[in-house]
């Protein structure tokens, strides 16, 4: 498994604050990894469009499934939709002196690349257990997995990553230096991501008990 | 000021699950302004990009700001820049018998238009204060005000809610009958947004007291 950076090319090198940019492959991954709702970006009818979905990383490939009804699904068969997904982790709200220099913190991968209908079913199967252990790690085996009908209405997208550049903003303001004596709090407000205690499904069978995989929450 | 919902067009009924689908007036607003951070989609090259953005709304009207030298900003120049603007809560994960019917519990609002540039000086300042209050309440004048040189290295980018609808998923899992007798335990694990404790800036002058907007988080 190589560990080089990914490339650099025109459309990953960002215009502004490209000190921030990244094509490190351990941290794209991770911040691939820490999260699985990704914002997934294509054209129709010659606009852009920007649709929330799930995905998840196996090795250097993304994937991402939906009904085979959906429009961005079925255009990502052969020979496959242009895609840029981003993934943004909102860690801080940064607040200077300074309204100028107000920022937020934030760890964010954009892919772009094409995506491509995956039709092998070791694929396809592999992808979808993937994604639901992605976001509840041990619930694949825990769950009844997808039956004949429900896999034939199921469309999953592959995403190679090649083309992938993170961008990561961290620590306090950088006011300039006249305003330091002004006398607003200046600081960063952290911002997480929090689990509430599960609710169960009006019909769960009163003395199921629940997985350990959720009591960690 | 009217509350007749948004028009539906061609583009914002979804072609799955269209019943979450929603063109309310009162449910868009509410679900933009629960959030500060969107993904912008717009295209570049030929390609889609997706990029994350702070955003605030004034009425029917959504801003986002940033450098004069961002390509998307730029590009937003007349005639302006057809954008996709997404903003999406996750507020749940849901855990079905079967792995088919895992869903997350969302609230998102898509907005279709034109990204114009805005010039106007008043609309502008109104912008920038609205951007920062919509993040930290209070906050606009509680710090110091952009002043010229720094208003010249930004861009306000104006996008008119009109073309806009919102999607939400609430509620329990949706298994099938023939599953409800599984031993798998489903239901829903709230996911919400969290602030911790504000950090103050390295170069703080210590006796700056923590404004009342941060304390009540």
């Amino acid at each position: 498994m190589t560990t080089a950076p990914y490339r650099a090319t025109e459309r990953t090198v960002p215009t502004r604050s490209a000190e921030r940019a990244s094509y490190n492959r351990e941290l794209v991954h991770a911040i691939l990894d820490d999260a699985y709702l990704c914002h997934l970006g294509f054209i129709r009818d010659g606009a852009p469009v920007v649709l929330p979905t799930l995905y998840a990383r196996v090795g250097t490939r993304l994937y991402v499934h939906g009904s085979t009804g959906s429009r961005p699904l079925r255009g990502a068969k052969d020979p496959g939709l242009a895609v840029c997904l981003t993934v943004t982790h909102l860690d801080g709200i940064v607040l200077a002196r300074s309204a100028f220099h107000h920022s937020i913190n934030y760890r964010s991968v954009v892919v772009h690349g094409t995506a491509r209908e995956v039709t092998d079913p070791a694929e396809r199967a592999e992808a979808l257990d993937t994604i639901v252990d992605h976001i509840v790690p041990g619930r694949a085996d825990d769950s009844r997995r997808a039956n004949a009908k429900e896999l034939a209405a199921t469309a999953v997208v592959r995403l190679d990553l090649d083309e992938v550049s993170a961008k990561v903003r961290t620590g306090g303001p950088n006011d300039d230096p006249e305003d330091l004596a002004l006398p607003y709090w200046s600081g960063v407000l952290p911002v997480t991501r929090s689990y509430g205690t599960p609710i169960p499904a009006d019909d769960l069978t009163p003395s199921t008990p629940l997985p350990g995989y959720l009591s960690a929450h």
